[in-house]
Order: C-alpha cells, then sequence, then structure tokens
C-alpha cells in the first residue's frame, strides 16, 4: 500500500500550449501533461487545470497542496491579477489566482512565465550561484526574467523584463504589439519563419520549399534549422541575421541591467550553437568593453522543464508562507 | 561667536567639470565650488578636493565629519575602487574612497554620479515617493541611476544602468566607447552639436553660422538650443531628431525596468520643453501599450544641484554607519 502524498502542482500556461506537472518538490516531477492552452477565457482554463489536477494526482491518498503557475502577460505576483496578456486578451485584469484557489481550494500562487523560468534556471540551471542574473526566453516572442540579490526584480507594475518589446530598428517590421523594430519581430521564431518564407517568395532556392511540401506557408522556424543542419545557405543566412539582432538586443540587456551572467532559452533557444554562438559573439561586439569583460552569456540547462520547475517553486513558497500565516 | 559645527561635503566629479558642496544636511548647502575636473591622476584630484574643503569650511570651528562623492564611471560602492572611467583613463581601478579617507581623515562614500544624483532627485526632487524610479542623465553622455524598492541597484559589478551605450543604430555614428550607434551617440551634447556641424559644413544657412563666429567648430548644443529658440529651421530640425532618439531609448529603457516614473536631467536635458516634450510623446508611441498607460516620464526638478545634493545624502548615510560600526 503507498503511503499518504502531498503533492504540489506546476503550471506553465503560454500564448498556445500550457504545461501541468505534479511531483513532491521542483526537482522530483512524477506525472505532467502537456496541453493546448484554451483561449476562450479564465473559466475554462481553471476548468482545465482542474482537470489535470485529477489527472495527474490519481492514485491512492494523494493529494494537492499547493499551486504554482507561470502565465503568459505582465501579472501583479502580489494579489495574482493578469494586468495584461498579449496573446490571450482575454485574461486582461483577471483575478487568476483568485479563481484558481476557489476551483481547487488550495494555496495558489502567480507570476509571470519568464520570471517562473527564470527562478528555475537560477535554483537548478545556469544561473545556479548567480545573485544577479538575466533569463532571457526566445520563442514566439522574447522575454526576460531579472533576478536581482537573489530575488525576481519586477518593476514597478509587474512589468519589468518585457525586452522582446525594445526598438532595435526603427522602421522595423510590424510587431503584434502595434509597433515597429521591437527586438522580438527581428529574433523570435514566428520572425525567423517570416523572413525565410520572404526569400523564397523571391524565387530564392532553398532545401525549404522541399521540407515544406512546396507550400511556403508550412515553413517554421524549425524547418528553417533543419534546413541550415543540412547545410542550406538561405535557412543559414537567416539565422545569421536573427543571430546577429539576438546579439545586439542581449548586449542592451546587459549594459541595462549589469548582471554577472545571462542564460538564453526558450524554443527558439533550442536550435542551440548554431544561434547562440554567433549571437553571444554579436553581443560581446555590441557591449561596453567594462561589462564585455565581466558578463557570462550561456544557453539554459532545463530545456522546456524551467516552467513547471519553476512552477513548483512557487507552489512550495506558498505552501511555506500560508503555513505561517 | 559662532557656534562649533559639525560640516558635509559633498562632491561630484564629471568628465571635465566638478563641483563641492558643504552644509550640515542635504538639503542646506552653504557654500560651493565649481572647479575643472583634474584629468592627470587621483593623487592630484584628492588635493583638489582637500583644498575645496579648507577653503569651504574656513570660518570658526567648523569641521568636516563625512564626505560623499559621485563619480564618473562604473565603481563599487562597497569598497569605493573605481573600476572604469571612461572619461578619466587615470581613474580604472583606483581605490578612491581609501585615497580620499587617508587624506582627510573622516568616513567617505563613494558611488557612480548618475546614480548620486538619482538619489537625490528621488529623495527631494522629481521622483519623491517613487519606489521604482529611473532618472536619465543627458549631458556629455547618456546614463541612468536605477532606484528599485527605494534603493539604488547596481548590478553584480556596478555598471547597471549605462544606458547610454545600448545600441539603437546597429550601423550610426561611433561612439567614444568604440562601437557605433550608441544611444548617446544620438542625443548628447556632442550628439547634437556634431550633427548641426554636418549640416552647416553642407552649406545649410542657419543662424547658427553667425552665433558661431562663422566658425563650424565652435558650434555647441548650446549654441544650437539658441538658435532654436530663435526659430532656426536647422537648429529645430537637428533637435527634432535628438528629441526623436532620445524618446526611442527612453521606452526601451521603461521597458526594460518598468518603473513608476523615469526622471530626465541632465545638462542637455535643460534645453528644456522644446526637447523633452517631443521626447516623451515619442517614447509613448515607442511603448508597449502596457507601459504607456502607466509610466509617468518628467523633467528633473533638481537642476545642476542634483549632483552635490546626493553626495550630502551620502555623507550623511556614510556618518550614520560609522557611527553604529
Amino acid at each position: 500500500m503507498m503511503a499518504f502524498r502531498r503533492l504540489l502542482l506546476g503550471v506553465e500556461v503560454g500564448g498556445t500550449a500550457m504545461r501541468v506537472a505534479v511531483g513532491p518538490s521542483p526537482r522530483r516531477v512524477l506525472a505532467r501533461q502537456y496541453l493546448p492552452t484554451p483561449a476562450d477565457g479564465p473559466q475554462r482554463l481553471v476548468s482545465v487545470i482542474a482537470e489535470a489536477a485529477v489527472n495527474l494526482l490519481r492514485g491512492p491518498g494523494a493529494t494537492l497542496q499547493a499551486v504554482g503557475m507561470g502565465f503568459a502577460g505582465p501579472l501583479d505576483p502580489k494579489t495574482g491579477v493578469v494586468l495584461d496578456s498579449p496573446h490571450l486578451p482575454a485574461f486582461r485584469n483577471v483575478p487568476l489566482r483568485a479563481l484558481l484557489e476557489e476551483r481547487l481550494g488550495v494555496p495558489v500562487s502567480l507570476d509571470n512565465d519568464v520570471n517562473v523560468a527564470a527562478l528555475a534556471e537560477h535554483r537548478f540551471g545556469a544561473g545556479r550561484a548567480a545573485r544577479e542574473m538575466v533569463y532571457v526566453a526566445v520563442g514566439t516572442g522574447i522575454g526576460a526574467g531579472i533576478i536581482h540579490k537573489g530575488r525576481l526584480y519586477h518593476g514597478a507594475h509587474g512589468g519589468a523584463g518585457e525586452v522582446g518589446h525594445m526598438t532595435l530598428v526603427s522602421d522595423g517590421p510590424e510587431c503584434a504589439c502595434g509597433k515597429r523594430g521591437c527586438w522580438e519581430t527581428l529574433v523570435s521564431g514566428p520572425a525567423i519563419a517570416r523572413d525565410a518564407r520572404g526569400r523564397l517568395a523571391k524565387g530564392e532556392a532553398s532545401l525549404l520549399s522541399d521540407l515544406a511540401g512546396f507550400d511556403i506557408t508550412r515553413v517554421t522556424s524549425e524547418l528553417v534549422h533543419r534546413a541550415a543542419t543540412r547545410g542550406d545557405g538561405l535557412a543559414n543566412d537567416v539565422l545569421a541575421g536573427a543571430a546577429r539582432y539576438l546579439g545586439v538586443g542581449l548586449a542592451n540587456v546587459v549594459t541595462a541591467f549589469d548582471p554577472e551572467v545571462v542564460v538564453v532559452g526558450g524554443g527558439v533557444a533550442e536550435i542551440g550553437d548554431v544561434l547562440l554562438q554567433p549571437a553571444f559573439a554579436t553581443a560581446r561586439e555590441h557591449l561596453y568593453p567594462f561589462h564585455a569583460q565581466r558578463v557570462k552569456l550561456i544557453p539554459a540547462a532545463l530545456g522546456d522543464n524551467a516552467g513547471v520547475m519553476g512552477g513548483l517553486m512557487l507552489a512550495q513558497a506558498r505552501l511555506r508562507q500560508a503555513g505561517t500565516t
């Protein structure tokens, strides 16, 4: 007979996909589930999380003790209210923590998804032992989680580290936010796909046409990466362009925050050395020498586990807090 | 007969000029002195400060209790060692606090000049009551002092807020730091003068020729400002270009730090509304809506007193610290 188990739930909600994991501690995930993010609203999201919790906790005597969650958008971690969410507009000004606590009957803690992943990379991953760290996530967008004196730096309204919307090219491509030339319009997954499609549309030859079944609209950053590893010129050019802007933006982040280390993760960073090494070299060229001599630029270590591990960390911390108040 | 007076010394050392002030508290400056910064090295600077202290303290029974100083360059406020100084290379890796304490025989506290001015604008100036504030100084360069939870944010190596070296235009004008397109190459006093000179050299008509005695090399940002207030087209164009880049850079700073308020000061900011109002408007256009709705962008309130007031604040704090250890 199994012992009575007290478990935590870690949740990461991105613009299109979400992950849920259970475990007794951040480093011991017992089960996990990947799901599409329900974009239609908070009530549906709360239901999906509740169902996932039931599924994952199934077993003799397992009880849920606390939930920690990362959510894509600026939010107030004190009140647990989501303030904005560019990819999920139905969640603006939603008291998500209160809704989850009401439904699940356990303490819930909430923070921005990139911040939550930053906590995990800081405690268990590439940023261990750094007191001043910036985690930069490059995926469908770019965001940063800033660790200052070992803790998250939120800014005045939970919107610090929205660095994907720093302007790098004043008259650059249009961004989903309505502005032009934001860092993430030059480097993210959609930006890489857009640049490759643009060149294919001009009739340039590339393996990509074949890989995408001769349908340009099916070109993704993953396909660009695959073509690049096979030596495709166009794909390698597109990645080199993205790496260059990734580097310039990383230099700007270092110049602003002066961290010991910048950890670069997220789906696009998983492309690996072919993207990151030239980006790090460009960053050093674009750094003021004082910073170039001191900062470390390194890839993330936890891959796509960072989000749920950070969620479990938040759950653990929330449980301790609940126990003392 | 005057009473025995215990006084503090506030010092601001910039790349070309320095200020020294004495008073019993940050808001009560009794006497001050402006001097050229001795670029030849730390020993000479220490002597100049010691002489200024003797001059300013002259009077019956006045004694120096502590010194607080802002210095142009990244430094370690804990050890009082200047780490770098782009405008004063003789000061790299110099234990300036120890040298001053040895010479003056009183406790000395040291921080970056922009940080020290930020402290004063935060306590007594435009940023009062803000817990999250960024002070941006625009002068011969651009620097930021970041207040987080009411205290200075130094980063890992005392180099946070060197935002003048964030890249805004990859292939832009060359910067004193060796890079291209740094924010300060597009907006600072020397940048404004360079842009005006470049257009005059192409033969464009402007009041500036007259104001500069028909010697292009004598065109300064102050003259550009003067010509602009008299309705000169070229001067107004140059200021409009600087305002635009000032705005884009301010937006990037807000996007990174998410402060309640950005306070803009420094010699170039003294040009006033003709520069700052279009810059603030451009910043709002270049902000992610979440930030645009929340941040306040305002001119500094203390003018060129911020540096010595901040120095006196540091001296006061250092005295309290010395009294308890």
